[in-house]
């Protein structure tokens, strides 16, 4: 189950990631908990139509944080009203019977590229999800990464400057407030404003100007767009600098929506890497996650994969 | 064994850290990688002085990097002259007939901390050591946190500013360029040179300004002293923060020779962690570590309580 703040998820999926059952509906957002977790429930039994609950290991929840994995308790989602201390896994169990395993959309969408995707045999590995904001997941030998009450990963909010903009968390310098999808349409109205030629203004007269935005002007040449996707490049390709040093891992796979962007990304982000990290932490693939905007959802329920037995 | 460019250490320890017997020799760095393994070898037999070779379980060594802890090779050990591929473990483990393990200096320090120091009975804990560089190590889970190679851990080469000083490792922004002994020092000579008035211009007339001598001008009161303190404080905690936010781990200690100065950048640390690091992150403690300057030598010795198993 992928628990967003305006859309619910659910699949069934088997051991080799096969998507054998999907449903989605609008997340009540504004009816408090008990409504949406009747609509989970409502979905769960969708997606097991037709299937003995013998047959089901369990039901694997990702939802935005900060939560408490350990406990199954979502402590505040920001975008769904009413969502404090809510104790998601032992409602749900009470509800469907079943097994239940939380965690927030980062790290399930890191297990799910791990398990099922570009992550694939990696004994430690890297998902950064590159969206509104910047999360992620760490795999570290071959386990997730919690850390202290499971809230380690917070990859958005490594500080990658001095000072600069302020982050959605409130504070300047971190990797998010310059390299998520926030930060580069803010910096293309910026750039905008200042008077640049650009095909993008067109667009900038009717509404916000988002990635995609900037990917199609990219692929005309808009010279603008080019610029501002060398700028993101490079200030992901510091992020990922940092996450090379402090984990070496075996892979890292960017998802989310400015990840589409990978084909004009990556040439900076590897040239970002060629001159700042060190030479043994060169060699690392940075590659674009395959899971999609699936991987929410599918990485929810790869929990049920997950070995949690030092938690 | 604690392997260094200037001195060469050894103790026997117990499983409690007692140090049962303690020796040092200065380094024949000049003379090959033969003749200072022969000086291991001996301080080896000078430790274990009266003691059954039944009840050694073995020699960890401690090494500067980069090394492969995975084979037991020393990659390159820029103070050591000939030290290229030297298969340091297999070497000592033929002229000791000892198990032999091998790692480095940040990672042994960090186990020693762990195991016997400021982060006994921790899960997830950090070390992070500031002398002339920053090293340091990082305990995931009750495991050394070691990556691809083994050379995760590179904390001193996080990238907290976007340019600034050049770094030990040739590139610009890293913590290390900002916030280690040399770094301190630096910071130091420039403001005398231009000129602001202090008690360090004595020292300063006839040999560079030492982090020490920092420390006993800010006890004295020197406003120069003071203000640099806070400097370091200040660029220290910026790193720690990105450290909260992607471990979250339950301690973190300082040591090296600028954590000697903890009392006066503790409350500057504080400070940024306490702005910067989000709310369920401000409460980790921050220590000064507790095995002074025996952490290389006691933390090698660790090594033997460190299981390896996922190796």
């Amino acid at each position: 189950v992928d628990l967003g703040g305006t859309r619910l998820r659910a699949v069934r999926i088997d051991h080799e990631g096969h998507v054998l059952q999907h449903r989605s509906v609008a997340t009540a957002a504004t009816a408090g908990p008990e409504a949406v977790i009747s609509q989970i429930v409502a979905l769960v039994e969708q997606v097991m139509d037709g299937v003995s609950r013998a047959d089901i290991e369990g039901i694997g929840v990702g939802s935005p944080g900060p939560l408490d994995p350990f406990k199954g308790v979502v402590l505040r989602a920001p975008n769904l009203h009413g969502w404090v201390d809510v104790p998601l896994r032992a409602m749900l169990q009470e509800r469907t019977g079943l097994p239940v395993l939380l965690n927030n959309d980062g790290n399930v969408a890191a297990l799910g590229e791990w398990h099922l995707g570009s992550g694939r045999g990696c004994r430690d590995f890297i998902y950064v999800g590159v969206g509104t904001g910047i999360g992620g997941g760490i795999i570290v030998s071959g386990r997730l990464l919690l850390g202290r009450k499971g809230m380690a990963g917070e990859v958005g909010h490594m500080k990658v400057q001095l000072d600069g903009p302020v982050c959605s968390c409130g504070k300047a310098g971190c990797w998010e407030a310059l390299a998520s999808g926030v930060a580069l349409a803010r910096f293309a109205q910026e750039a905008l404003r200042a008077g640049r030629p650009s095909s993008l203004h067109d667009r900038a007269a009717t509404q916000p100007v988002t990635a995609g935005d900037i990917f199609a002007a990219a692929a005309e040449g808009d010279a603008l767009a080019l610029d501002l996707l060398q700028q993101e490049g490079t200030y992901l390709g510091r992020g990922l600098v940092s996450l090379l040093h402090l984990f070496s891992p075996d892979r890292i796979a960017l998802g989310g929506g400015v990840a589409q962007g990978m084909a004009w990304l990556e040439p900076h982000i590897r040239s970002v890497i060629e001159t700042q990290a060190m030479p043994p932490f060169r060699d690392v693939p940075v590659e674009y996650a395959h899971l999609g905007d699936r991987v929410g959802v599918i990485g929810a329920a790869t929990l049920l994969l997950t070995p949690m037995g030092d938690q």
